[in-house]
Parts: C-alpha cells; structure tokens; sequence
C-alpha cells in the first residue's frame, strides 16, 4: 500500500487548512488522514480529496498508527502531544516555536539545510514565519558573499495571528469606513486597533528592549545557517494587510557585492522569483505574493551607506501562510 | 498694524488645509490671508478664523504686498511662482522639493538648525516629511553619541501622495471589502492598490536603485545636520494607513550608547513624546500620533547586532501632514 498515515494536528486553524490544501496539491503521498483540533472542533468536518473528514478531538492517543504529523496548534498544544506522538512511533513536524531551538531539534528550510533532517529524533520544526521569509532569500548570498550582519524590517499581515485576526481587520476596518466607534472599533485578537493602523508585534519584549518574533528570527538564522556568527537585529510591526508578510532586509557582507551578480544569484536561487523593475516601479508586493509558493524579491541595490562596496538592500515578500507555514512544513515531509 | 500679510499657495490640498488650521492654532499673527491655488478652484472657499475666505488664482502677480508665503503645490509650481514672490519682496517657506538642496536656500528643522535661518536669499526650504519625521527625533542622539550610519525602513501614508489619494485608499478598501474586483480596484493615484496592500514607494528610481524618497532622506539628513559625513541608506514603503507615517531606524554611533541615557535624552528634547511602554506592548502607532504635533519615539533598544555598543533601534511615527509638512513650516515662519 503505498501513502503515509498522516495527521494533522491543528487543522481548523489557518494553516491548518493550508496544510489540507499543500497536501493535496504537491500530491504528497497520503493514504489515511487523520484530522485533529481541540474538543470543541469536534462536529465540524474538512475536506480532503474532494472526500469530507470529521475532526477528531487531539489525545494523546490519537497517534496510533500514525506516521507522520504535522503540528501548528501552538507551542503549549505541541509541547503537550507531541512526545505522545513520537512515542507512537510517529514524526513530527512542528510550526510552533516550542522545539526549535532545542539541539535535538532540526529546524529546516529545505532550500538551505535539507541534511539536517538526518539524525532527528523523532521532532522536525518548521521555523518562524518572518525567519523563513528573510533567510529564504539570505542564503544564496550568503554563500557567495558571506553575510555578516543583517537589520531587518519587518511589515507583517494579520493572518501570522491566525484567521480571527484575519477576520478582526476586515470587520474593524469596516467599521471606520462606516465611521463607528467605540465597542465597534475595540480589539479583541490584537492588543490594538489594526484597522488603517500598525503597531509593534504584539509579542513579549524581554529584557533586552527585543520582542519574542525579532528574537526568533536572530536565532532561528544563525541555527539554519549553522554559522553563530551571524549578527541580526530586527523590527516586527504589524501592519495592516490580510495576508503575505513584507521585509526590508540590509545585509553587510564580509565580501565586496556586484549588484548585478547579486541579482543573478537570486534568480538562479530556488524558492525566490526576482520582481525588481524599476522602470515600472513593480517590487514585490502582498497582493502578488498571497496564495504563492514563492517568495518575491526586488529593490536589489548596493547599499550606499558602505563605502566598501560590502553592503545591499532587498525587499521580499512572501506568503505567510505557505512558505512562511505550511508549505515549508510539507516540505520539510517530503525530505523523509 | 500688527500681523502679516501671508499667502498659501495651494490651499485646496491637504498640507494648504493644514496650513490654515496650524496658523490658527499657534495664533501665528495674520492680518491679511491670500489662499491661492489653481484656476480650477476658483470659486470655492476656504474658513481660516471663522471667516469664509475667496480662493484665488495663483500667478505670478499674487504676491504684491505678501510678506510671507507658505508653499504647498508641488515642485513646479513653486519653481515656477516663488521667483515672482520673491521679487515682489516675499519670503517663501517652501513645501515642495524643488529647492531644497539648493546652497543659497536653507533647509530648516526648528528643533535642529533654527539658525539656518540667517541669510536666506528670500526662499526658505521645508525638508521632506520622511525626512523630518526621522532626524528631529536622531538629532538629540547625534548631539550625544554623534551618528555615522543610519538605515531606516519607512511605513509611509497615503496622505503622503495627498487628499485624493487617501480618498482612493478608503474607496479602494470598501471595494475589496465588498467582494468587488475589477475597475472598482483600480488605483488612479497610486500605481498598484494601496487596499491590504503595501509597494515600495512610488517615485522614480535612480541609476543606483534608490528611488527619489529614499534620496531626499540621504542628502536632506546632511544638509539639516551639517554633517556631509552621515551614511543613510533608506528602504521608503507605503502602507495601507491613512495619515502619519512610521519608521523604523538603526543607528550606529561613534561612541558607545547607555540605553537609559538614550532614552533621557529623547525624554527631554523637543518636538518628541516617548512612548515606550514594555510592559503593555504601547509604542508609536499611526492612529495615536494623527493629528499630534509631537513625534512619538518608543522601541528603544540597544542594537544587540553590534557587539561594540555603538548601536541603537528606535521604532517612530510622526503626523506627515504636521510635523511632516505644515507645521513645521509654520514653525520656520515663527524663527523669521
């Protein structure tokens, strides 16, 4: 019988149904399903195959004959099943960030570091959303000009807070256009208006002035690049755009950049589409990027600021939910 | 007879309509007020102090017996008329870029270069909002730890592009809202859709990648700080807000930076509100700042990529139509 037994853990979530649909369309070699939530999830279906699957409540008991997991139900869900899981001889593949940075833990992007999968012990994780965007386009570079410090500004969607965010500024924005106020305009998923607004990523800030999104993506890049030298600083702010996260990346290079052999770097690189026409003003932009596989890059240019030449500046964009999620995760699957 | 007799050219548009309120509100001592504009807005009026008043038309025979003019029409328009108000004995605050880089015309920041101000050959420039909003709260720093390289990522407004492109956003966003597509979505003002959606910012780009925002930003820093030294590389971004734009800047010093003392300082300097809140994850947002004169500062945070200390990451938003444009140029009026 050919096909894994999988499931999904979390599927009612965002990613969670982008996880049904990657699944289906990368016809990863599924033959038994297994569709997981919370409790009060159970009753609903998903479909699958053109074939409507019940949602199952999560025990620890739902991993048995199950071969491989895919997990985005956040850190606490994944902490608590995810041992059940393996136990069960299953592999998992966690979006949450709760293993990732544990050293058992591979953390793959599969354009970088596919041969970490080897060696795991029975937990794969799947990195950040704003990781994976930023280093996606990072590595190529890095190998041919070694990058030695990045500043990373981040302009990222609702949907990195789930589909009731998602919801929350579609209503909420709706509710300014028709000039309403108070308990209309109150937030419920985010900590502040995020109709016509942005603010900073509604994270924890720890002692050192960085929130917990900024603090990933400083040690997420330098554990998927295997290289602790890497220095990153960055600022995640939530803007108000439905779905794709943005990023204006500067890099500082140990090596002298050509701007055009940069550019031809990336467009060879894969996972990356080159959208850099400055006669049209046309760069990467959410709109373009949602619903996309790859993740868009433009504004190529050498940085001015570096007088020697060791600096560039690029703009990417790319979809949160599959690169940033799901797709990086069944990718991650595929590796096995 | 106290007061003077002042002009606004272009005071049908957005920063014209700020002008009027800025006066008003600082008491700036108008005896007589001419609001030009072009020959299409004829007919309409405009309220400054209760008073409904005539606009009209602006030529080059507008200015006799102006003492001041304030100028909001774009860069032509100012090329074309502030040499006749000039001649005519009238002294130009300038909104548009057209002179700014000229030497024989100062480039004023009131909280930074007041003294700029001496010798002035009649033309006296207004820096480009992007630029305002980021020195006014990098000078008090710069005074301190001197700055050498500044990269800034900006989170810009539609009203940036003026009042029918914030029209267009609010059209634009009902539109999505609504389920439509098609006509309905597309931009006029903007060249992609402003709705859910962000691109880099729409000006020319340069042989060298940066676009004509970014450039002001470079060389406007220098001229205002009197320091030809200052590296600047800027990634300009418009975002789907309606009013005030953000920023996100990375400095890197000469000296070694104490963060409580950076914080001090940007507590005590002029023009600027600390809103660094850690505890409650409160820091500048567009919809805060909207309608403030002052430029809130938060994220302030020693820049952990810079193992020397010289580091430094503030997160900013400032009103662009305010502090960004009118009222600062009102501002250099009260330094006359």
């Amino acid at each position: 019988m050919s096909g894994k037994s999988v499931a999904i853990a979390g599927v009612t979530g965002a990613v969670g149904g982008e996880f049904l649909k990657v699944l289906e369309q990368r016809r990863f070699p599924v033959n038994r399903l297994k569709c997981l939530a919370s409790a009060r999830s159970v009753g609903k279906q998903v479909t699958f195959q053109g074939e409507a699957l019940p949602v199952e409540e999560l025990t620890e008991k739902s991993f048995a004959g199950v071969e491989l997991a895919l997990f985005s139900a956040g850190g606490s869900i994944s902490k608590r099943f995810a041992p059940a899981a393996t136990a069960a001889g299953c592999v998992v593949v966690d979006n949450s960030s709760a293993f990732r940075m544990d050293d058992n833990v591979p953390l793959i992007v599969p354009e970088i570091n596919p041969g970490d999968v080897n060696g795991h012990g029975g937990i794969i994780a799947n990195p950040n959303c704003s990781t994976i965007i930023m280093v996606v386009p990072v590595w190529p570079l890095h190998q041919k000009f070694k990058v030695r410090r990045i500043v990373c500004a981040t302009y990222q969607a609702a949907s990195g807070a789930g589909a009731r965010a998602m919801q929350e500024l579609e209503t909420q924005t709706r509710a300014v256009l028709d000039g309403l106020d108070g308990e209309q305009l109150k937030p419920s998923v985010f900590p502040h208006r995020i109709a016509f607004n942005l603010f900073s990523h509604d994270s924890p800030i720890g002692a050192d002035g960085y929130c917990e999104e900024e603090r990933k993506m400083v040690h997420e890049t330098r554990k998927i690049f295997h290289d602790p030298e890497i220095r990153v600083t960055a600022t995640c702010v939530r803007v108000p755009i439905l779905r794709a996260h943005a990023e204006a990346i500067n890099l500082e290079f140990a090596r002298e950049v050509d701007e055009a052999e940069a550019r031809a770097i990336l467009a060879a690189a894969p996972g990356i589409k080159l959208v850099d026409d400055r006669a049209n003003n046309h760069f990467p932009m959410p709109i373009e990027v949602s619903g996309q596989d790859h993740i868009h890059v433009g504004r190529v240019r050498r940085d001015i600021s570096q007088p020697n030449g060791r600096g560039l500046d690029i703009f990417v964009a790319g979809d949160q939910i599959l690169k940033g999620a799901a797709l990086n995760a069944v990718q991650i699957a595929e590796l096995l």
